[in-house]
């Protein structure tokens, strides 16, 4: 099916791509002068298969627990997930705040969180809560056991498509988001297990832990990598991931068998992004990245993956905050591909005339 | 006058800054976890003296051409510049499809353009136009004679504070720009003088010069130094400057006078604000910086300031368009503060308990 692997995704659109950097060199400003935005244009071109456009966007944001927090890697109690997704659908989480200061509707998955919540849904201000029915599948401490079984693991990865599918069809950007106290940790993992890195070069602060709270973050993540010791990027997930890291790659798979271009936030998704891109490498090229996370991995994982974000503002909140800061980057790109007059039309001198000093 | 130095430049507001940290540190996130735009809503209350707001905003941008063009320093025609006044009008050029994009007036001001253009204004579609007294005056080649008096630099500086004085009163955010062929050799030229530097290491392609071109702009720039040989920045700037960058000195520091935020852009106008501050080190704090320029001065100037800015997209085009890139950061910053539940207010558990593990 198409939401699980093998995935079909589309090929680099050249064509497109070369309409749209043609474009860029007739419009009035001097070749590449606008950088990256010039870039965006291009890439959301390639991306789409036609001219960029950078909305209709959402936001979709997969939450779920993780038993490894009763080591207590975290700075936060697990209750806070919970928590969130009321604050997330009251409107008062940053992506709450966010999506609507941007106009994008924010979708929250639950796919795994532990504590009850009240899922009051006033009116769509925040969030549009779905709780998908891989919440209710069993999770392990992936310290001293498989996260995830291999059913569940595919349960998950059908949530994020299903997601994904949900859109309305004319979605083109597809901004994904995390929330999961302890998800730092399993994102270390699968970067530690993935880039063959040692645990104290792939794990960071998350929420903020430091001294012994880090020391023993690390020492979870080394006796996770000590219990795997495997390099196949679906069995990592499973081993050392969780739901919603599952659920991040089967969104994005089915995003970019659609065209949609994925907006990647920032440490958890990114690891979801180096998994998905180890499992079929193609997939890497509906990826854009906005943010260098301030999480240690983070880095190593945008090597891997030669991604340059376009931001580098020190965040580490997660929850799609740092694709939503960076989405008014791919508005301004596609509103001066379209908007910009050419030399031509706007009767502007392009170059000096040869024989001009 | 308020117009000319010596500037009445208010003090940093503590108070407000405080206030704005502490609400930052009860949003429901990890304190900290926004980065940059948590510091960002601190530094616009402790500039703007209240609460932060990034708009209303407007940018301004000044025009002027620069005899030194006669030199070949430039990949583009002086005629360029009055070609560029149209098209701002028109609503084609890049900043005026950013203005329009993003609701934020454009006012263009000529102060010293040189060749005729049709100065259509198509009922504000694209920008504001308002050709200054002094763009009348004359301006010398920086190369071989001082490019301003001292009369005329005088009147470029009150050209540049009295569009501020004419824009809304409640203006809380002034993104600055430039236009003018030839004007980052005026610019290399105030960034070697006033740091010192050798021609080659603030000399850049500007608008795309390579080869033979970017040596003879090198050379000029030497000659240039030669000739001054001064550190007094209002020296500097009227002996080898230009009158869009002195008004860029006047109006930055009337901006700054009445609590606006300045957002720099790039290179030009991170010239005219290395020259302002150098006048009056009070001026840096109303600053705040949009964009790391590829031109290889601006480096040396950001580095100078002390200046983090918020983007690296590898633009190099003036006009205010890496400020207004930069404008939707402030605008989620603002949001962010002003929109976010707080952790009591929202029931989220903030810090882990104490005896958790």
């Amino acid at each position: 099916m198409a939401s699980s692997p093998p995935w079909v995704f589309p090929e680099h659109d050249a064509r497109a791509a070369a309409t749209a950097r043609a474009r860029q060199d007739t419009l009035t400003k001097p070749r590449g002068s606008l950088g990256a935005l010039e870039d965006l244009a291009v890439e959301l071109a390639s991306i789409q298969g036609g001219p960029p456009a950078s909305r209709p966007a959402a936001a979709v944001v997969f939450a779920a627990d993780h038993p490894v927090t009763r080591h207590g890697v975290s700075a936060y109690p697990a209750e806070v997930t919970a928590a969130m997704m009321t604050n997330f659908v009251r409107g008062g989480a940053a992506a709450s705040v966010l999506c609507r200061h941007l106009g994008v509707e924010l979708r929250i998955v639950d796919v795994g969180v532990a504590h009850p919540y009240n899922p009051i849904d006033l009116g769509g201000a925040g969030a549009r809560l779905r709780r998908d029915p891989v919440a209710g599948d069993p999770i392990g401490d992936l310290r001293v056991e498989d996260a995830l079984s291999e059913a569940v693991y595919e349960r998950a990865l059908r949530a994020g498509a299903a997601e994904i599918d949900a859109l309305p069809g004319d979605t083109r950007v597809v901004l994904l988001g995390d929330m999961g106290i302890g998800n730092t940790t399993a994102a270390a993992a699968i970067t530690a297990l993935l880039l063959g890195l040692a645990p104290e070069d792939a794990v960071g602060a998350g929420t903020g832990v430091e001294g012994a709270a880090l020391a023993r973050k690390i020492e979870v993540v080394r006796d996770a990598l000590r219990r795997v010791q495997d390099g196949d990027p679906h069995r990592v997930v499973r081993a050392v991931g969780g739901k919603e890291i599952a659920a991040l790659v089967g969104a994005a798979a089915r995003a970019i068998e659609r065209r949609m271009a994925v907006l990647v936030d920032g440490f958890i998704v990114s690891a979801a992004m180096l998994a998905l891109v180890r499992m079929d490498a193609r997939a890497r090229r509906g990826m854009l990245f906005a943010h260098r996370s301030a999480e240690r991995g983070h880095a190593r994982i945008l090597s891997a993956l030669t991604a340059r974000p376009l931001l580098d503002l020190g965040m580490r909140l997660g929850e799609a905050t740092a694709a939503l800061a960076a989405l008014p980057l791919l508005d301004a790109a596609c509103a001066l591909h379209t908007g910009m007059a050419t030399f031509a039309g706007a009767s502007v001198p392009d170059r000096a005339q040869p024989g001009r000093p």
